[in-house]
């Protein structure tokens, strides 16, 4: 029998206890599966007091998560703390150097700090698997890098953050304002710390950040993410592209181009009907296309404790049945520099916007917009009863530039009132 | 660098020829993900004449492929020919006996030996892998095995042959009959050279029995699925489950109940508006349900040149990188002895039957049903213009048997005319 992997956890909140009942309730199914014994050496945390729920007693214990990354009896450091710097990566940084193998959830750090992790766990021999960090139970990590190995990756596209995806429905059934269904977000517990890492598109633009890596063999390249939040969503535009058969989801989309790597996470419009639009509620989805294999798509629980620990169990098994996989799928030196584009690929737009009820105001919007090249698929004007009309547009294919610019003469009309709304709609 | 991997293909129909092609149109980046060169040594076909689009020269050819299978020159026997028996077992266990690791696309030839196969590969010390061989290029056996490896399985499911679910969903698009889209799929090239592999659910059921293997750490058992066809699908069911909001779909389930392991590979009901509902076309579907990971959904191109070389080259890749997966996720001696259940779990049920237009007739078939304790949601009775009233009845929980009874009780009541049908709904 070949000898145990031996574990030291960092992190003991929902995702670390949820590893640790995982390795205690199938310990057995995991010796057959791994053909090894899964021990857990030592443990880490902020409150050693706690009462986690779970018998503990058998692990030695680490105040310092650096010191339990360097323990003689853990072969596998597995950092389930969060946080983008301090004990997270000093402790990731000690493993590699002390020549442990590192799993971990923490996609903030490794969207900042991944490519030299990565070259630090090569040049020792070690790999870093990250399965927890993108899209909690869906292995997708596995699925572009192993299981769509054989593929040139066109596009990489998901809704990665539920919390996002459940305001958005929630404000489409309920009819509820977005601030309203943000605060019930809150009290459910559902937003971070910082909100703004959940309704800003932070957090889900890490993830984006990490598959691009994997997918187009780049650095990761967090910077050059395109990120705009929910928080400008309304009730409207839910209402307004659903008549049309669109749903609104804050969706990522990663894609090589001849202009370069383009990465954005942005709300988007996409067709009610297909697998992104039927996405209702906190759950998860990614969507891969390979030149061969034509589009893929996966879906499940983004997040929680028997999912995340789910993810981190498929790393830590990986490791325990001898395969390598580089952190991105290939040696770190050599990911290529991603260049980003400059431009965003063509798409249909959606725009809302509030008209002056005076004879020629669509006219005047309509020759702004021809004026951009920019041609119109489809016009509605809704029923008012007071001095304004909404008007919806939805353009043929046409740059973000264009429409930047058009929206930026839009006032010259003087029919437009506010702020007009802009969407892109995306192929899906 | 570490050494090539050496490759020997046999059988050059659609799906070798598409492994060729993607060996040689991505040599470099297959080199960089897998740290090492994929390198084609030989290959074997029946027919070495014939032209196939791509340029062959470079690699030795073999007639037999059974001394393909053992050449010095080839570390990885990939087995594309097809067939349970003849030439492409007596290879793979040439290939085994030779010490080489063995990728295959092969369902039928595993459902039926491959636990043989599996004890042989690994007394060798040698892997076999069959992504290819489940669900084209979705790479559900990496995720079963190795993304969820963390999980107790409570059950899979499936729509795994394309084919049949083009024919239900032309069937409910066009209204054409069964026999009429039958012919429509066969003259397109659908349909298998037997086509009861297709539509009588046997392809299906070989792929279901792979999964169930590896989900429940069972010895394939392929005679105990349960498997009906779509022969006997009518436009009417189709249409009355949909006016229900169900859609019909030849589905694979297995699970471990407390009643030993169920394999079905049956049409039934379920709901039009989930994930397997909405699933149309040739398109196939595997949900797989974790004890940590809830339920995970994966969606892809089940069949095709390019899907199909995809999986091939997931094995390939992850044999490459050193990876060394049990065939069915842990040692085959280690597998139990699948104990097959004897009745299936109860689950509600979807019955249609032509009754005379008599008074009492809905009371008698009542009745019946109501002496075998089942109790009914729901009835519809259509509008008619001949002698006999179309009856839908959706029941209540209940258990297969009861249904069976209750079926052949009905002709006592001298009211029902031909035979009722009877659709399991599942509950997805």
């Amino acid at each position: 029998m070949t000898k145990p992997l031996r574990l030291g956890i960092a992190g003991l909140g929902t995702v670390g206890i949820g590893t640790v009942k995982i390795i205690q309730r199938h310990a057995q199914m995991l010796a057959r599966r791994a053909g090894r014994e899964i021990r857990i050496s030592a443990i880490s945390a902020r409150n050693r007091k706690r009462d986690r729920g779970v018998d503990l007693s058998a692990y030695a214990w680490e105040d310092d998560p650096v010191a339990l990354a360097r323990r003689d009896d853990v072969d596998v450091y597995v950092e389930l703390m969060g946080g983008e710097n301090g004990p997270a990566k000093a402790s990731i940084e000690a493993a590699i150097a002390a020549g442990k193998d590192v799993v971990t959830a923490n996609k903030a750090l490794l969207a900042i700090h991944g490519h030299n992790l990565a070259l630090a766990a090569e040049a020792a021999g070690r790999v870093i698997r990250f399965e927890a960090a993108v899209a909690g139970g869906i292995p997708v990590v596995k699925a572009l890098s192993e299981g769509l190995a054989g593929n040139e990756i066109r596009r990489v596209m998901g809704v990665m953050n539920g919390t996002c995806n459940y305001i958005l429905t929630r404000m489409e059934e309920s009819g509820l304002t977005y601030d309203a269904v943000f605060e019930e977000a809150r009290q459910l517990g559902y937003l971070e710390a910082d909100p703004n890492l959940d309704v800003g598109g932070i957090d889900a633009g890490h993830k984006l950040s990490l598959l691009a890596a994997i997918a187009f063999g780049t650095r990761v390249c967090f910077d050059a993410v395109q990120i705009e939040g929910i928080g400008r969503i309304s009730i409207d535009d839910i209402r307004r592209a659903r008549d049309m058969g669109y749903r609104i989801k804050l969706l990522g989309v990663a894609q090589m181009t001849g202009r370069g790597l383009e990465q954005r996470m942005t709300p988007c419009l996409v067709p009610a009907d297909s697998p992104l639009g039927q996405l209702q509620g906190g759950t998860n989805m990614v969507v891969i296309e390979g030149d061969s294999v034509g589009q893929i798509v996966l879906r499940g629980a983004g997040a929680g404790e028997g999912p995340t620990a789910s993810a981190v169990l498929a790393d830590i098994m990986e490791i325990a049945r001898g395969c390598r996989v580089s952190t991105f799928g290939q040696p770190a030196a050599s990911l290529s520099e991603a260049v980003p584009a400059a431009t965003s690929a063509p798409a249909r737009w959606y725009l809302r916007m509030q008209l002056a009820d005076k004879p020629g105001a669509l006219a005047k919007v309509a020759t702004v917009l021809g004026d951009e090249g920019i041609s119109i698929d489809r016009m509605r004007q809704y029923g008012h009863s007071d001095a304004t009309a909404p008007v919806l547009i939805v353009t043929h294919k046409t740059t973000r530039e264009a429409i930047d610019h058009a929206l930026s003469r839009l006032p010259e009309t003087r029919v437009v009132e506010g702020d007009p709304v802009a969407i892109r709609i995306e192929t899906v």
